[in-house]
């Protein structure tokens, strides 16, 4: 079985992150291939990144599928740009975002959301409503930590993290914490240990959930929302992505 | 990885489907349990019995937890005594309706369910809604299929499940069907070829989810809805399930 | 007028405390049977003691119809078994949850939910999403008092009960309590005293809602979700439950 | 026990027919006023009727709660005026259309009504929106009848309300039907009988919920929503209706 | 173009109030007639205060259309009467209420709004669910000021307005702050001078979106739910009410 | 007063019509910059024509910024790149499906949408949901005709679209239609005319929305989800769209 994982942002740093998470989950036989955009924004902090980063994971998301990729992933926690790679793909797409809020969905009544930045709570709120889960989350909350601090050496971001879990559990009776960004995919199993409760993080999610569609045979539906794009002319920097007949 | 499916009703042939369509997604590694419960309703259709399965399930859970499962499966489309489950094990419990429902999710917009008979239409239509889901689905339909002539040579069940997937593409624009019957098991690649669109079935879905849990290291939440059991006695036939300390 | 109250649990303190309540509210040409199961839990408190406390509901349900029952009351505020019971019976089945949800529901614009366990708040709310209540609802809240202490001398149950309440109506802008459990009703008309705010327990309104559909003649339809269980065996213990024809 | 029914038109035919359905099922010890609004309009058609119904109906739940009755109905199936005349009254207010949904709620999975005219269609639908009962209803039907025209001698009004029910059982799945007129309340027992499901209708159902919240001592809420009109001056015709300190 | 604005109060002083706040934002060429009521409570603090109010605004509906009003605007936040008020006119009728919640959707994800008494909070929560828009509001605060005190030299309304804005930005997590009551609509640009946030009043929202309305030639749909009332006889006070053929 | 009004696609043609509907209801004074992206697609025929349309959408967007616009509107259905044009700007930014839905909320209790092809639906129901006027729509309806066949002569479009209207106003009981895409604006007033029906289109209802917003002097909240963009490095072809300090 072959993933194809595409971090929407082009930091290296956070694909080598996304890769490790995902080969601790990945079966035996799952060949994975993990890679940031070529183009676009260095980190996904709110709508107008998110805007950005969806040209370069739609190229990424192309060559998946020309490789014969069994499924792919979308390694955002907002799931940028899932309806137009969707629509793009035959393979099915998985959001790391989706991934986490149906994962955690199997295991609890109710869980919480830690994410970075305040900014972020508005379109994971409309993801959750989107995808029909919003009542199964008990609340989204930011931990005020910049995305690309999150690895850094001396950074007070796990200490955040852990302050904004520690809410949620008081305060939102959370039964399990879903982790809100792929930069946070190293610290679940320390965090799980230290709090007593089941942290998902949506990189193992979504990596499991696709072998899983793969295995079932399963593909997005061409029917309706994410039929094929019609052929049509693209101009300027985006000819080359013009759909074909 | 070990997987404890449990078929709450008392049927040994719908074992078997179960059992096959397990086998067709499991991972190579993967070692199964399937079994039905020991005593309770030969079949499951409507809330009545729905309510004897549970006892039956219950036990054969026990047994899987006591065994080491990773994860339990509940075999029936009506997600029977999920919560209880889910409040009973330590090991992630995934029932094949939310198993499907889940599993469409990512593949479409908005699916459709088809199952055997018009009493399971508000039992799948409750569930959609606790889980969150029932924006998902287009529509619950019923094929009018009592659940044991499924299977059964001669039986007209095929021709009417297939009408049925047709009103749900021409009348609801489901873009994918969901099997809503665990007994329907063995129909689904066939009916995805005859109809263009992908056929989730819950068996399959859940042994697949099953599998992604246990490999992420997750397990049911014990705070909150699935605490486990207050120890306490239980009288008459139910002693032997009377909880622990 | 004939009602068939069954306490859902083999407490028989808790069944007084459930006649005593009923009777204060009864009509006149009102009588009522009231009775715990003869097996099972012995008391309810989360999904588990739920499952396990049906069939010996059920049971009783089946005495109740034989014996000519106007309408059955299920005196557990989890609603335990209520649509398997229902599809057992032909007269109406009220649950002591859903009773008092609606019956507060004609006096407020929002109630709040004082119930025993943090365990059973998931079960309540997820009772009031299925009846549609739940936006009905400013918040569950549990005093965390135990089912069996609720009467016991020296328990510290009342003092806790009230100091949830004070909550409810400072923080949740609660403009009733609905006191979630049948082991509760002998409080309510204090309660309602001490916090000058109507005081809605579920026994009293189910009887009179129960009384109030016998009167108009209303039974529990026959079509769709409570449709007569279908003819079938059920082995083991619970052959004698099987739906007859 | 002492109920003050009003019907907030002015027509004496029509409080008879509701007088009659009141008597139909009041307790033996109930005495029930019923009385029609002194000036307004003679039916209730649409929104702007309601408007000018409810200083006349809020004139007789005052003189309702001057003569001390226990429980006040309001029998118009749009429940004209319900929140203002829960803020006047101590008494508990039941609304017709309110007492049907809830009543209708305790039997079925799904019901659907059969109104009068198009226009009260999205009345009825916000009043079940705003109750949270939305859900349980599976359609609003009119059946295209004026109301004074029900009960006229010669009108087609019968065969209209037949031809709406026949569809609603066979379109939208309803397990029971709800009538939408204080008009209907004399055919509910033929038409029960007549289509095999269970009719509700909301005088009756009204009528048993009044005498229910009276039985129990509950009294409308005097926090917040129906806190007690401040004293202020009202000018014009409706001086005498100013709040009194 | 031609706006009716109409005070469905009896205070000329918060006429005024209103009529600068809708001369701030109108076209230059938009003519306005700002009007209280004729008859009815001098402020409208709950349900009660609301019932009251509707005739005379209705009358002074009726003598906009007749002048040939373009649209109308009904002055109080609660949007009394909408309904009837639209059932009566052809031009379309906009509620301050409902104004503001259409343009704070506009600018923000989730707003708050500030009102002035909490009787008022369940009637701005039914509207926001009717209109749809629930969601979109983080939470309905009351700053505990009687209206008539809005604009009193000396009073303490403005700091405590001031005083909720803040706990509404800092624990709602709301992005822009609605001004609860048309009294308030003077205070609008100074209070969002100093929150640093949009401040949205109504009597501006709905000028501007009376103004668009008749710009784009809009009428209030006479189909469904505001069609034309039915001839009929009001009797008493109401008589001249009566709907003509 | 000065809008910008930037139609997604690259086809000038499209942005005549645009320009046309928005001067027939601009008011005297307001200047307007109509334009379509310099890059991206023709036409904008589900989401992955929306994704490839955001960047030459929000290059318009800035230049607006930068030449001092008092409001921006999006002048395609599906409201692309909505949240990051907001994100983007100080000024308020009106999508015209979003304008139409609000608008047409007040004139009606439901309305239904008319757009061009089913894949359409999906992305108009889900912002429906986003916006909370998912209820307040009855159905979206596809015409089945290609955006750019819009304006052709010889073409069937006008026939289709006739067609779906007819079947919304008999099947869907709507009571007003909103044109579900920009290149139907021009035929709004005479579809009116024919139907008898307020015909609701989105360009014209979002210069008026966008002119209102500006005359309040309301700009889009820049706390929570349109918070200004976090200066960082954006590589490749987007190198010029970097955040800047």
């Amino acid at each position: 079985m072959h993933l194809n994982i595409v971090n929407p942002n082009t930091s290296a740093a956070m694909t080598r992150i996304i890769a490790e998470a995902a080969a601790r989950v990945a079966r035996p036989g799952t060949t994975i291939r993990t890679v940031e955009s070529e183009f676009g924004p260095e980190s996904i902090e709110g709508p107008y990144d998110d805007a950005f980063a969806v040209p370069g994971l739609l190229a990424r998301i192309a060559e998946g599928e020309t490789a014969g990729a069994d499924a792919h992933v979308i390694a955002c926690f907002d799931d940028t740009g899932l309806d137009a790679a969707r629509a793009l793909a035959n393979a099915p797409v998985v959001g790391i975002g989706a991934a986490a809020f149906h994962m955690a969905s199997l295991i609890v009544h109710r869980f919480a959301v830690v994410t970075t930045l305040e900014r972020s709570i508005p379109v994971i709120e409309t993801n959750l409503l989107r995808y029909g889960l919003e009542r199964r989350c008990a609340r989204v909350r930011a931990a005020d930590v910049p995305v690309l601090e999150l690895n850094q050496p001396g950074s007070n971001a796990c200490a955040q993290i852990g302050a904004e879990i520690e809410r949620a559990l008081r305060e939102d009776a959370a039964e399990a914490i879903v982790l809100g960004c792929a930069g946070m995919a190293a610290s679940a199993a320390a965090l799980a240990r230290e709090f007593g409760v089941p942290v998902v993080e949506g990189v193992a999610a979504s990596v499991t959930l696709a072998e899983g569609l793969a295995a079932q045979g399963l593909t997005t539906a061409k029917r309706g929302a994410y039929a094929k794009p019609i052929p049509k002319t693209y101009s300027g920097v985006f000819a080359r992505f013009s759909p074909k007949p």
